[in-house]
């Protein structure tokens, strides 16, 4: 399965990285690939100051080895190995009625001392973080994700999506990270899936990203935008780097187990502001995004 | 001692406040005064987009209450409550030549559930963070902290310098947030001090603050920069925010605790970049500068 798993997310990273470009137009993605001292590497792909998007990644990693100490404590195991390998991605379009979005898919095994595994899952999902709100943009992702999720399971997407509210919920600003989308983790073989029915599943989901993301793109890259939009755009990026830096699960177990700093922190926006104490006007655009974004919503 | 050092930081935030306003010449503090619904509450001061300063806050607060569940934790109390007030100051000068400057100081006391004080003690310090290496300047900052240490022990100054190297060092990236100052906590009453001795070291050190930042302020502010020069400042600022949202225990000490979040986050720059993998030129000044951060000096 491991296998398996990682042959597609490597072919995933081709399709996403060779669309994404041709969208872009502009700019081309720069590869490195880099070893980790305890174990596997990855092959990490990063696009600047493009035609639409001015700063994205997206990255695969394959790790293995000793259980670390995060790991232990998490998963109360004294000792044991891991294997843990999937796919990150996030875009930071340079249009402020463009979204950033981020997703990743990823798969995990540990082993007892024997190298006997005791258990593996998969984990990941997708989700949409816009700085002005077009309903129907919002309503396409959603329904992309309710597709793909319906033809597997008809409680997923409530699950994954209620879960995907809670987990990217900004807890110091009481509000959303963005409008949700997919989350889910521990996806374990059980009575009613077989692993493979799990590797079935999160690799449509992964199919169905650009799908799900670039008509958006499409529909919102050439609406002309203001400085003060600009602003906007940037001053709630600062809201994407306080989820990823106080909260965000993924990036502080990427940071407390000797990960490539650099492709971790890709995720991390190119041009942000901290303002003080700043709201948007009432009955505003923006402050009609807050709305959304502090009390979240059923978009299908 | 806790409304004699209350009225002691009302005290220096209008002088630090005053004479900022002063040197900067154009913008004015705004003040916000706050509430803290568990008891207490603080008078935030922020400047934005003056002559020099492009954003700070010199901030006061005093809370008190029951002790809050991450405190608790620390000390391994069961219950009882608490009072803290302290100053807490960042400034982001506009010119990259100037460095940033952080300072705070504070005063605690526990109490057991018959509401008697179980313990007492002070903490603060106050430390620079360069874009660009004037040697002078650090050997001017630290020399200040120095003789003011001496004038109480001749073991503070190497001691709290020590601990402000320790503490500002941003394990992910492996190098330190600047080039330090003095850091001190649980300056607690000894058989050497009473705690009459520590309110007295610790205002003389806030007393100090001005003269310790700003003589460069005034040597480094009509020097010209470049464009890429402010883009270096504002990569370097990316990594003042990492060190904020994940290590500083003060910023997550104030996001758990419900804390006033606007004047927590004051410490964060105005603008901000992240670049990926961005390395500064062999044999450049941006070279110099990371080459004492990831080695840490003595200044004097």
């Amino acid at each position: 399965m491991k296998d398996q798993f990682y042959k597609h997310i490597e072919n995933l990273q081709d399709s996403i990285t060779s669309k994404i470009e041709e969208v872009d137009g502009l700019a081309k993605f720069k590869e490195d690939i880099w070893q980790r001292q305890e174990g596997g590497g990855g092959r990490t792909r990063v696009i600047e100051n493009g035609a639409i998007f001015e700063k994205g990644g997206v990255n695969i990693s394959a790790v293995h080895g000793e259980l670390p100490e995060v790991l232990r404590k998490q998963f109360n195991a004294d000792e044991g190995t891991f294997f843990a390998c999937g796919l990150s991605l996030v875009l930071h379009p340079i249009n402020p009625m463009i979204p950033t979005v981020h997703a990743n898919w990823r798969y995990f095994e540990m082993y007892d001392t024997t190298g006997k595994m005791v258990t593996q899952w998969f984990g990941g999902g997708q989700d949409l973080t816009p700085y002005y709100l077009f309903d129907e943009d919002a309503i396409h992702f959603h329904t992309v994700c309710k597709n793909v999720c319906d033809s597997y399971s008809p409680d997923f997407y409530s699950t994954f999506k209620k879960n995907c509210d809670d987990y990217f919920w900004n807890t110091h600003r009481e509000e959303a990270r963005g409008l949700g989308g997919l989350f889910f983790d521990y996806l374990k073989a059980t009575n009613s899936f077989t692993i493979l029915d799990r590797y079935n599943f999160v690799t449509a989901v992964g199919a169905s990203f650009l799908e799900s993301y670039l008509p958006i793109v499409q529909k919102r890259k050439d609406i002309p935008f203001t400085i003060s939009q600009k602003d906007w755009q940037e001053i709630r990026r600062g809201r994407y780097v306080e989820f990823n830096l106080v909260h965000d699960r993924g990036t502080l177990f990427g940071l407390k187990t000797n990960g490539r700093i650099e492709s971790i922190l890709m995720s991390l926006p190119p041009v942000v502001q901290w303002k003080y104490n700043h709201h948007p006007e009432k009955e505003s655009e923006e402050e009609r995004l807050i709305a959304v974004l502090t009390n979240p919503k059923e978009w299908v």
